[in-house]
């Protein structure tokens, strides 16, 4: 549970708080862990953004950070709002409660579809692109399965395993998670896909309404895959694939992974047969799968307990580190990830001191996290 | 560890010795389990041949049970030894140490080929008759790159999957266990394998040399293939089929129990990735099954505490049952099964006088074993 910037009571915002909570996270180098390290630090949002060109100018930045107006973001949420996209704040309730348990949940996610989807039992399918007929069918099935079940399907709306399993549960409810914006649907021959899912389902996006889609952008997006799902159903993965990705956070977020066993002789089952190796629950047909996730809806699912949000801030603007120790810590960062304990522990100083440099040198886009608490210099 | 037959030193038996083991398991009526407790209730071998019949007249036969003579004991060795095969008796220096302890280890075993075999270390591949072609190579694939290793492969000699490994592992050494005699190899068409594969491994057999393998005996041999064998690797199982039981008797002889992933729209798939639910090791490579494997073979291997055969009898004659205590105990069996434990507490007599009375039943061919301490009239 993140400290300082839940809502109490789960109560909705104001639509000047929502246009707050959306600058913030599209100011540049604003990712959702400094979003919350910020709040933490200035104890709301609106101090934050305050603090923004002063953090960038202390972290080594030469001209001031790129803010998002409130201009700006009131026209995204216009344009959103136009093709049905709603904004949600982490701690309203609409926001999907198992996404506020992950690490670094969005502070704002942008929705389409039918909200209730996202309260209900959700399991993610994914796969291969390039899948086997096989592959395909089996995705068909088992989320068919799930659906008539009462499961909703999550998956990230690419080719082959990922669209079959939002197809077979169009009529039942599934939710896509888009790597970029509700209004670069990727790949563009899937906005039909959109369009008839949301009818029953959801399509969800953590990212800008226009914000084409990059490489980078689906590793980070799968982490929502997982994070809304009670557990990950990975159906045919090559060695190195985005999949595997998504099994992995599954784990971290302590999230079921299941696979589906596949030859050895087939390349495309070489990432679920691994992911059987590393203890992965094997699946062949929907029964494994409610098996593995009924003891957790049958206990149900406590939410995390509702905290004010902090009145005072973390790290007193007073209490800011001296120039010698933002020099010494500086220079014991580089382009390898060092650890942010080992920092605190080499440099002497405090832990609050070593966030607030890396804070400032992430504002002014000089530094990398790299997740596992490792940072770098970039 | 049975006590009361099993060699002091691994010394081995005389010719004569040898004669009375092979004499009273091919009486009829005693197995493996039967042969132990008659050697435990009369302190030896000699003395529980001589009491073979007093044991069917109280058992309730009405004729002399069938003993194997001298004359016929001998006849199988002659037979057997002409075509190459040789005997050995639990605890001799050649007996497979893992073998021994099993539940219910074969008191003689017949061997063809090069006796070194058995010392190595074993690894079983198994599977299904009717194999796809994928299953085949796999297993060639694996038995081949196992044999490198320096590991021997055990299997069944069926067609398909057995058939593939002992062929891929005959130059680097594998053990056909058969479920009939040597002199009835099967499948027929088998004879030419065999003939090939004890130049570098053996073929195995606890039944006499000219015996017709009929289909009850397959199960019952496939306990050797796992009790000979560091653990089992199931290749491809259709949901009932002989590999399923060996794996379940791998596990309850506390060997790993490996299986090979497949699809699930496979039906050839479903008995092994039935085994990958109950918790059977992923394999797709041979290194996967020597890394499950290395340290039990690097923690060595205890061979069972050397043990002086008894030289009192367990059950003493005159501490037989009366025939009251015969009557009310047989009166509390019938078709249906019923634990050994269930009839000590409910017939209120001794654990010894139940199992000298159910000895008897058993010798006079009315009581049938089913394994896990059942019994059950005939």
């Amino acid at each position: 549970m993140r400290s300082g910037w839940t809502l109490s009571d789960r109560t909705r915002l104001s639509e000047e708080e929502r246009l707050d909570w959306l600058r913030l996270i599209r100011s540049a180098n604003v990712g959702p862990r400094t979003f919350h390290d910020l709040v933490g630090y200035y104890g709301g949002i609106r101090p934050a953004l305050t603090a923004l060109p002063g953090l960038a100018r202390r972290g080594g930045s030469t001209r001031p950070p790129r803010i998002c107006s409130r201009a700006q973001a009131e026209a995204e949420l216009k344009a959103a709002r136009a093709a049905g996209v709603e904004f949600f704040a982490f701690g309203e309730p609409e926001y999907p409660t198992r996404l506020q348990m992950i690490d670094d949940p969005p502070p704002v996610i942008a929705v389409r579809g039918k909200l209730d989807t996202l309260a209900r039992p959700l399991v993610a399918i994914v796969g291969s692109r390039n899948a086997s007929a096989a592959g395909v069918k089996f995705a068909e099935r088992i989320a068919r399965d799930l659906g008539e079940a009462g499961i909703a399907i999550v998956s990230g709306l690419a080719r082959g395993i990922d669209a079959a399993a939002h197809r077979a549960s169009a009529d039942t409810g599934t939710i896509a998670v888009l790597a970029g914006g509700h209004d670069r649907i990727y790949p563009a021959e899937h906005v039909d896909l959109v369009n008839r899912l949301v009818a029953e389902g959801a399509a969800i996006s953590e990212m800008p309404f226009t914000w084409e889609p990059r490489a980078h952008d689906f590793p980070r997006r799968n982490r929502l895959i997982s994070g809304l799902s009670l557990g990950v159903v990975v159906v045919e993965a090559a060695r190195r694939s985005g999949s595997l990705i998504t099994a992995r956070l599954a784990g971290e977020q302590g999230r079921e992974v299941f696979a589906v066993p596949g030859s050895p002789l087939d390349p495309r089952s070489t990432g679920t047969n691994g992911l059987l190796k590393q203890g992965a629950i094997p699946v062949t047909e929907a029964a494994d799968v409610i098996a593995a996730i009924e003891p957790i809806l049958g206990r149900g699912f406590d939410a995390p307990s509702a905290q004010e949000p902090s009145q005072e801030p973390l790290g007193l603007p007073d209490a800011e580190p001296d120039s010698d120790e933002r020099v010494r810590l500086i220079a014991m960062l580089g382009p390898a990830p060092v650890s942010i304990d080992d920092l605190v522990r080499l440099s002497r100083t405090s832990a609050t001191n070593v966030r607030s440099v890396l804070l400032e040198l992430e504002i002014a886009g000089r530094l990398a996290r790299h997740g596992a608490g490792l940072v770098s210099l970039l």
